[in-house]
């Protein structure tokens, strides 16, 4: 790792450093030669006494601080000839040098640490479900077909002229048609695909804690999950407690303006419709006047130290400062602040509109936070995690581009709420789900459902509700009529959780080997041309864009 | 699983098998009917009393054959309504049939004993690996870029123009960057692909146990490996010993024509040459005439039981029927008779010839086995597992293509055998390796090596004796000038394993949803047509072989 005025080195394997005396009498003046000559980062073997340091040289800082070695003989393994930049300041490279040296970034203490701890509560993870609890890690093939509408599958050409095979999004067919074949308790650590070209902290390739139980209802896999968490926990960040708080959908839209809230903080959303009703606020009247029309409120807590935002200000004197209090009466002003529970120095945000969710306010609220931070306020404990389950989403929502039309909120597969399976047949935006998510600080860290095991209801879905071809899925329909089991389950997303874990900023930073933004590998260069003579056995050409094939023409 | 004259029903999960007596009294008449009329191979619940079964009515070859349950509640979870053959038929349908309904097939006791075993299998790798010895599971990428002649490597487009990924038939490359990036003990349960078009018992995707070790040796990796298989061995399959034997891969070519022998049984091939040199036969003649000219036999103990072979047969007096005693003196029949220890009604095989390897008295051998267990004998004692290290492969051998130039025996990564570096440079086509390989029962389950861990004898290897760009393997390269320690590994055939410890006779058997040996998913039907839009963001488009694109037309 380094080396000192000729005197002592710093050895560094995957368990620390190591202090080495070097030898200074003549005897020894080859080893002292050789380790002395030795380049930094070069891998070397040394055999030499262990002893204490010398009074007043220990190091407290360091878990060998006590000690040092005293070498008796040394052998250069391998040499290091080249370093694109000193390891030590290796932490300011920029993150593509980083990526194209990857192998060197990997010697870091945090990417060690970070893998190491990803390996160790995986494998906890295994202990859980497959010792503890049953459950039988299957393999499910990567190479499948295309699923109806799945435009972000990768596609693998085959050596069948014409036919692709691709690659999933996630087994989530395999794993139903394995409660089907009798597997009744599945799980996966799960390599999947998702192809959304340019996304910051999005990888093509990532990993999901797979699985699924046949006779079980909601609170079974969630019961489940919080057993599973708590067991792999890893010590060092303190206990986790179950059960994890729940909250509808409805409950989170309303209070947080997001279906994946961050509860380690206040500043909810309040809805002040009533309080400003009469008031002479002209948008607010407009607002009001549609059928969702509503006015709601988040007050941030000592929101005038960051004067970024705008609005309405608790004066010490317990007055509201903002271009709207001369529309106000004295009783809506109080009204508002005892509603919001507005304190001096305190903002108050507005959203007038026609929402059912309220997502500018839950940005606002996060926005908002992270200002507060940075002006020196601690809202989120950062060594805190708090858990929620969402519970109750919609089955189905209107389609972006055409609203009279219906899509499954998550997939087709989903099943009704127990108590809502009637209007599937009659109303089914409103049916609610048996969909749950997992949040983590306010990330989303997992979802599953508990999924239609009746073949009628899965092809009414399908054909009816969605308007889709279900010849497509024919064989999931099949088997849902050969006696399939009642079953649900979960998918946990592996990178993020752990990245939450570690406090990792990125994904990147706890996976071995990561694209860039870009889906590029940096290191190895991929992707890459390849011959057209490589393509041949596919039956596949390039279709060169315009500008390019006129670039190649001059 | 079936139901008994309206009197009984017999109820399958996962763990066996239960009989359930339906009740006949009145009060009851609604439970009696609901399951009488309920299809075979629906799901039910029944909660009910268990009792002893009347005396006289056990059932000793079932595990629950004392027991019945007396039911008191029922309920249809759900109706089976359609079954494309009857289950207990099922062997004896086509295999093609059996793989368009997978979910049944995986009913079957078989196909769940081994999914299974096979998850309880890797659990006890992993727990040796990870808990026991410290090892780390990475995951590494699997999209990735071409390998150079990786001719069987699957593309994948990009959304970049004329750029494509591929998916690595294994993580080597990632693995020995590892080492270099300091995770000095790596594994992972990797998911592995190649395309080899249709080949029977092979299958595009496929897993294998990876490991990777620093500074380690040889007899590392070994020991490391016997203790694994040992660790994680199923009980129910006896107890295997280590260490396992080794063959240097000349003694394997040379006892018995292949580089994976199975020792389970004797016929090993002898060198008769020196007995038949003065011998008048031409063909022995002529064999010996050239520079690696040899005449081999093997015994084939009782050989004549079976008459489809023809050779050298020792009659009960204890002479020689053969075409060839005419032209063999008393002399060397005996001598013969002696080396090959050949007893009467065993048949002797010659073959005479230039070979270094002797593959085809190798395949005589191993054809010759199932001919005389077909007829009834025991030669190889289905219980028995003979593991076998095979080492000292050459490092290079002669293209088949073009004989003067060389190619790796196994890949460019493999360190010469320490004995034999300095021949790297003079006389390359002598150089041992340090590769080795792991047999089963004569089946290949696993190889690895020692690797190169100087950038310099690895740009040698690559420029001048390949003669390859090492331009597409700068990374690794460079990773080497980097400080890499001296590192080796080797991979599992984790599929072949298992098919071989549950006595499965294809890897089929052992894999939930595997590919049929076209590389199709019948059950799925994978891979399919795309359209061309779908294919539009990956810039590319299908060349129609012109056969199908006249039929179109049409």
């Amino acid at each position: 790792s380094r080396i000192r005025q000729g005197l002592f080195l710093v050895l560094r394997d995957f368990q620390g450093l190591t202090q080495i005396i070097l030898p200074q009498d003549e005897a020894h003046s080859h080893v002292r030669k050789l380790l002395s000559n030795a380049p930094v980062e070069s891998v070397v073997r040394v055999t030499g006494i262990v002893s204490s340091r010398p009074p007043g040289q220990e190091n407290p800082k360091m878990p060998t601080g006590d000690i040092e070695v005293k070498v008796e003989t040394a052998e250069i393994l391998n040499s290091c000839k080249k370093l694109p930049f000193e390891i030590k300041d290796f932490i300011k490279k920029s993150e593509a040098l980083r990526m194209q040296y990857r192998y060197l970034d990997l010697r870091s203490f945090q990417l060690q640490y970070n893998l190491r701890l990803r390996s160790q509560i995986v494998m906890r993870m295994r202990e859980y479900l497959c010792n503890l609890h049953g459950f039988v890690d299957v393999e499910t093939p990567t190479l499948f077909k295309r699923t109806p509408g799945g435009a972000k599958e990768f596609l693998v050409p085959s050596r069948e002229a014409g036919k692709f095979y691709s690659l999933p999004q996630s087994p989530q067919q395999f794993k139903q048609l394995l409660m089907v074949g009798g597997v009744d308790r599945y799980f996966q650590v799960a390599r999947c695909y998702r192809d959304e070209g340019s996304r910051p902290d999005r990888q093509p390739e990532f990993t999901q804690i797979d699985i699924e139980m046949s006779f079980v209802d909601q609170a079974g896999i969630q019961g489940l999950i919080e057993g599973l968490l708590q067991y792999s926990w890893p010590q060092e960040r303190g206990a986790i407690t179950t059960p994890f708080p729940s909250m509808t959908y409805e409950e989170a839209l309303a209070d947080y303006g997001t279906d994946k809230p961050d509860t380690r903080f206040g500043m909810k959303i309040v809805d002040i419709s009533d309080i400003l009703r009469r008031s002479d606020i002209q948008f607010v009247q407009n607002a009001l006047s549609y059928p969702h029309g509503t006015v709601k409120a988040i007050c941030i807590p000592q929101g005038v130290v960051s004067d970024e935002v705008m609005d309405v200000i608790c004066r010490p004197d317990g007055s509201l400062k903002s271009l709207l209090t001369k529309l106000l009466g004295k009783e809506q002003q109080s009204e508002l602040i005892r509603a919001l529970n507005v304190q001096v120095d305190d903002v108050v945000l507005l959203a007038a509109g026609e929402h059912k969710r309220c997502s500018a306010l839950g940005s606002l609220r996060l926005e908002s936070a992270d200002l507060l931070e940075a002006a020196g306020m601690t809202l989120r404990d950062p060594t805190a995690f708090h858990f929620l389950w969402v519970v109750d989403f919609p089955l189905f929502l209107p389609k972006e581009e055409n609203p009279a039309e219906l899509e499954s909120a998550h997939h087709p597969f989903t099943a009704p709420h127990p108590v809502d399976t009637n209007l599937l047949y009659s109303d089914p935006t409103k049916v609610r789900s048996q969909h749950y998510d997992l949040v983590l600080n306010g990330n989303e860290i997992g979802g599953g459902s508990i999924r239609i095991h009746n073949a009628e209801q899965q092809r009414f879905v399908l054909e009816k509700v969605l308007k889709e071809d279900s010849e497509v899925l024919s064989h999931l329909l099949e088997a849902l009529e050969s006696g399939a089991p009642p079953h649900g389950g979960i998918a946990l997303g592996l990178d993020r959780l752990i990245s939450l874990i570690v406090g990792a900023p990125s994904i990147r930073d706890v996976i071995a080997f990561p694209k860039s933004f870009r889906g590029r590998d940096l290191m190895g260069n991929a992707p890459d041309y390849v011959t057209p003579e490589e393509l041949e056995p596919y039956h596949i050409q390039v279709s060169w864009p315009v500008a390019e094939t006129e670039a190649k023409k001059n």
